[in-house]
């Protein structure tokens, strides 16, 4: 899927460039990524982040540190511009997208791209969170977006969702065949009873859900939407940004729908959570940054974008040896 | 030295805004300190990047794997804007300063700044590198021009010197009082023999200034220069953005002479040089970025500065939980 000739290219392109070859290290790599992802060098990288918002019905279980209506008052957050990702979007000069994937009380705005599946899953701890056709549609409105986005170089990946991270362990815990205690973190700050009834909860989510099918059975709306997303932007060889735990969960999935999906990751950062390093692992993703995030919302990824933009620049803008006369050792 | 009222001014400010406590990690910190360093919460950062240039007379000794003529040829290179740094500090939107501190040949151009101290540095390997009166103008001229700089937040250190990696290795050998063994690197591509080649001659150097003042005998005029920017910056609360071994050695020397500069430091980048890690823990810092970075130029402290500018605009900008209607959990 990465085009070899493309990815060539931009690794000749950078060697030409008047600096020891890869003294720019994981840069250089990341421009000649982005250039084999999309087919071709990019002039420059236009990035759309999208931030998908549904609710959860594990959150009954008490598995978050933060009441459910926080998901609803944090999508009125995005959509009044007050919110960390309002702000790291502006900064990192990138269109921002909020989806209503399913959020129990809808938010009528002008802002948020209402394409709600439901009013919310149904507890994982108990049965299935999605129904098929819930699951199927979820995917489907994320491709769908893509498609309408149009001509952008990446998308990052950004969420909401109170007990987010609960569906997102038991999620990985299924896909990678994991013990809940080696997955499950904080969240969003859990303290130690909180984290030991989370587990529980994940080890009862996996067997009451056994034999079904992980995304539909252990994710939610917005998981489902963002894995959707990331397999629009394999078909249209557009770069995926993930951010944290949840949306490294969403890409996982998505890779054991459409295993291309593989090849268009990027990770933005590692977060606290343990179940995020071993899903990246899984992946075989190394990230960029490493600075204790774990908000969501794709702020990690939106601190990311400046380097993705810093790589495509100095393909595009840096002097070669033979322009700027300067002596080439060649190594 | 930090304003203690200043950081935890910011630290409030971040803990009242919509996210749970500390979730942005590192960036919280970073805001804090930032605000700790200048005494005040910034509203916006004004950003400078000081890439100095000298040559050294320890590149006889063959300890590079780039002709001595380089420097000089990037000097023009920077001047025409063709160069990483000019490219990373347009992206990162600061104002370059480029400064020929000592340039084997002077070159004339507008855009650089000449505060040449002499036409290269003498061969460390056989006796100092600098006179103290050379070492002296060089610390003068950095403290200088951060006066002349005036109202800026960080100031990003940067330099080029075919050579300078092993006079950065026999000063922080000297400082840390470590083998050299232990802090020579590759530089900018040297093979196993080339490397050999640097460890023996910074144990020469070792052997042949005993008693001397370390950055005078092992330094070099950009490096001196680049000690005496940290100074000025500690003088005025100005915080300084590190870029690798080279700016780092020298802020181990500045910190020698003035310890209040250990309070101003900021770490961008951690490069594969193994002296890099040893002085970064000396200086008990902990680097942004991890990326394999070994261009020098400033071009790490660049591509951290995004990070610098999004702690303090998500102390101006995001909305606070009472401001939303956010519920807090208070953690």
């Amino acid at each position: 899927m990465i085009d070899a000739d493309a990815y060539a290219a931009a690794r000749r392109a950078f060697d030409a460039k008047t600096k020891p070859r890869d003294s720019l290290g994981r840069i250089e790599e990341l421009g000649c990524r982005l250039a084999g992802i999309r087919g071709f060098v990019p002039e420059r990288l236009e990035a759309a982040i999208v931030v998908a918002a549904g609710d959860h019905g594990v959150a009954a279980e008490g598995v978050s540190a933060y009441p459910q209506e926080v998901t609803a008052q944090m999508v009125a957050n995005f959509a009044s511009g007050g919110a960390a990702i309002n702000v790291l979007a502006r900064q990192a000069g990138a269109r921002l997208v909020v989806v209503d994937a399913g959020v129990a009380v809808p938010f009528e705005h002008e802002s948020v791209r209402s394409l709600r599946i439901g009013a919310g899953t149904a507890n994982l701890a108990i049965g299935p969170a999605m129904t098929d056709g819930e699951c199927r549609a979820a995917l489907a409105a994320g491709r769908a977006l893509v498609e309408e986005l149009g001509d952008v170089d990446v998308i990052a990946l950004g969420e909401m969702g109170i007990g987010n991270t609960t569906a997102a362990s038991a999620l990985t815990a299924a896909l990678l065949d994991l013990e809940p205690a080696l997955v499950c973190g904080r969240g969003t700050g859990l303290d130690d009873e909180g984290l030991a009834k989370k587990i529980d909860t994940a080890r009862r989510a996996l067997v009451a859900n056994v034999g079904g099918d992980p995304l539909t059975a252990l994710g939610g709306f917005e998981i489902a939407f963002l894995a959707g997303v990331a397999i629009g932007c394999a078909e249209r060889r557009v770069a995926v940004l993930l951010d944290g735990f949840i949306t490294t969960a969403a890409a996982l999935a998505a890779v054991r729908i459409e295993p291309a999906v593989a090849d268009v990751l990027i990770a933005s950062h590692r977060s606290p959570e343990p179940g995020h390093a071993r899903a990246l692992e899984a992946l075989g993703l190394e990230p960029l940054l490493d600075l204790g995030l774990r908000l969501g919302e794709a702020s990690g990824a939106a601190l990311a974008l400046p380097l993705l933009h810093a790589s495509i620049a100095l393909l595009r803008d840096m002097a070669t040896f033979a322009d700027a006369g300067v002596t080439d050792a060649g190594r």
